[in-house]
């Protein structure tokens, strides 16, 4: 693997080389080979054609149920699909030291049958509730401690976020970073990374994985200008009104009842063969452990876009949101990118009105375009699912009634509580402070 | 009525009367007679002996729907109950404005079903939104537009907050307090409260209405010394670790087939005669309006507690502050105050245990009792349901691992967002600023 070529304080770019080092190390060590398979065949899974729920024969894990979804306004006023039920919270888990005034991050790289590559750069600790507390038996998770006994004072971030609430039906992790001081073992397939290093590999494609990106946008970031388009009482107000509407609903129903979808060639479609697919995958991993499993995935059709607008006011720096009103999402809406789409849908399907802004980020001049990778989702539970992350910036600042600016340091401040954004916003908020030295540092709130 | 004998401002003190003497008057004015009937005369809902959910004919305004909860670890691990489902959000609005440095709020005096006196002191607006969107016709609600079209910077408070965990399900609201310039029209039964009077009031049972003093919490309040025994990043990881475990779950199930309940005398009640009771009431309004309906009510049995021990850390206000799962908050855990129970309870079955720091309030010695007032819970849906408010300052700083003491300025920062306090917290928190002129200032935060 090549190191990125991008702009890094040049304490980083030795640090850049050997990170590239040791995951081209890793990937020949570790292997994870994912083979799609019929959803009839996954060993240990209910999940007949005429299944209404697809579940593990344990109950663990999770399961994937029918949605109904009552949207009414949307264009699209009503509709069914396929959603993930996983009551579990997680944790993820990043530990931090600082180092000569230098922030570390202990960062581990790992394998999941959804990559699309081999290893990704993944947080200290992932791992679910009932796998941390061991209820069903298996291995101590590395590092946990670490997280579940943090003494006061040790906990940079401590947050319930969202999922994907397309996918997930109230999904929540919770994101958790913890201050260590002395030693810590390293271990196998674990590495202390600077965090300007961890800033320069967000521009390798599909290599920080969406958890790592999503703890790192909890992480508090420097002070930055206290200017804003509009206070944050305005921009709580909005989201307060927007939420107490109420305008999306849903109930589940059972998987061979949803209006649209077929099961055909062993797996999960839309009629129209959009969207998502519901596939079977088994899973033989190698390396240090030895595991085979089966488990079902959601499979994106297409790759998305996750798009920020991004402005500069006396200085400051200002993204564009919007209010997302997701199924999966217990709140009913949070704050999401100015785009957030799967640009194909709009070529294919061309009755769909395209969405505000995608043409600004599709069109836009390259010298504006600021960053551009595509990255994938979580690989536990989506196969070859990515999102291309761009951020361009501009200087309309073009207000939109379902839009708001929201400046950097009032990021930061949301990002305190649950729930206030999306996991793309979130994603794209890593990859926004790897861009802005000013919004790198780390420190308390 | 005469006015509360307590300690207020001198400038205060005249304005205790004139409100004392406004509320005789509208007390003469207007009357709501409610009387109790059997559920199955309720005319208008769906609520025969064999219902499984009590609706009324036009599927609006709320149901009554059985619940079964689950909740491992817990002294009563798992048990049945009816509860409300009022999926609509209301608005509890109070305008605020500042005259010669002074702030007053715009209330309302205002009867209610189930007050268990006459009018009460309620916010400027309390509204549905189906109620004051107006999708069922009817009248427009007064000073509605100053919350729904408030204009950039003027807004103080906008938040969502929970309802009663143990009786609404998934209920929130949205409290608000905008502030406005120039002459506002004073309409008949409205009344510019100088906000020392208002607090002054608090210390006369069942006056200041549960709607308004929940508004009042999210009141921002000046800023207090910066003192903390626990940093907000440690409070946070404290709620965000005990709402990850996920420990209470429940379903829907028919009202008839709740377990331990009984459908008796025209009521549902259960079989010991604990808890509450789902009652009919027929309602007959006067004054400037007539009108009659018919409505459950939920009835509580015996007295309710709530209270606060309070203690001072540097000269700096904090309060002690549990975690209570609720069946029916979102979050599934919200901070609640020292105590909330019902003391009867205790008394009437020895065999539960009796709740943490119950005997440091029942017993407390009346020099440490700051404030001690029975204040009515929301007359909408609740009948002659009340709770004694009690805040005791105590210098034992004891650690319970349940419990945290939390500073008064930290709970500032927690309710300018939604879904940490509960509504027993928020009531306490209204009753505590009362008492603390450091806590009274209203700024922006």
């Amino acid at each position: 693997m090549s190191p990125p070529v991008v702009a890094v304080p040049a304490a980083a770019a030795d640090g850049l080389d050997a990170a590239c080092r040791w995951l081209d190390g890793m990937n020949a060590e570790v292997r994870t080979d994912a083979r799609v398979v019929p959803l009839e065949s996954l060993a240990g899974w209910h999940c007949d054609a005429g299944a209404g729920v697809i579940e593990h024969a344990s109950g663990r894990f999770f399961r994937v149920e029918g949605l109904r979804v009552e949207y009414p306004g949307h264009e699209v006023p009503t509709w069914d699909q396929p959603i993930i039920n996983q009551w579990d919270v997680g944790v993820l888990g990043v530990l931090a030291r600082e180092l000569d005034g230098r922030v570390e991050l202990l960062v581990q790289a790992k394998p999941e049958p959804g990559n699309c590559n081999g290893v990704q750069i993944s947080p200290t600790v992932q791992a679910t509730r009932s796998n941390y507390t061991q209820v069903h038996g298996g291995r101590p998770v590395p590092y946990l401690r670490h997280f579940t006994e943090a003494p006061p004072g040790a906990v940079l971030a401590d947050v319930l976020q969202s999922e994907h609430g397309s996918w997930f039906l109230r999904k929540y992790n919770r994101n958790m970073v913890v201050r260590v001081h002395g030693d810590v073992e390293v271990l196998p397939g674990f590495r202390w990374l600077p965090i300007e290093v961890l800033h320069g590999l967000l521009a390798v494609d599909d290599l920080v994985n969406m958890d790592t990106r999503t703890v790192l946008s909890c992480l508090p970031s420097g002070p930055a200008g206290r200017t804003s388009v509009h206070s944050l009482q305005d921009v709580l107000s909005w989201i307060t009104e927007v939420r107490s509407r109420r305008e999306i609903s849903s109930a589940t129903l059972p998987l061979n009842e949803l209006s649209g979808w077929e099961r055909r060639g062993g797996r999960i479609r839309h009629v129209t063969g959009r969207y998502f697919e519901v596939i079977g995958v088994e899973v033989r991993a190698a390396g240090r452990e030895v595991a085979r499993w089966s488990q079902p995935m959601f499979a994106a059709r297409g790759t998305g876009l996750v798009a920020l607008l991004l402005t500069r006011v006396e200085g400051v720096p200002h993204v564009l949101l919007q209010l997302r009103r997701e199924p999966g999402l217990a709140g009913g809406a949070e704050l999401a990118p100015t785009v957030q789409c799967t640009p194909a849908l709009y070529e294919d399907a061309p009755e769909l009105r395209r969405p505000p802004f995608l043409d600004d980020v599709l069109a836009a001049d390259a010298t504006a375009i600021r960053f551009d990778t595509t990255l994938s989702d979580e690989g536990g539970r989506f196969y070859h699912t990515r999102s291309r992350h761009v951020i361009v910036e501009t200087e309309r600042q073009v207000e939109h009634p379902d839009f708001r600016w929201v400046a950097a340091h009032q990021l930061d401040q949301l990002l305190w509580h649950s729930g206030y954004l999306n996991v793309q916003a979130r994603s794209l908020v890593a990859c926004l402070r790897s861009l802005e030295p000013a919004l790198r540092a780390v420190g308390d709130r």
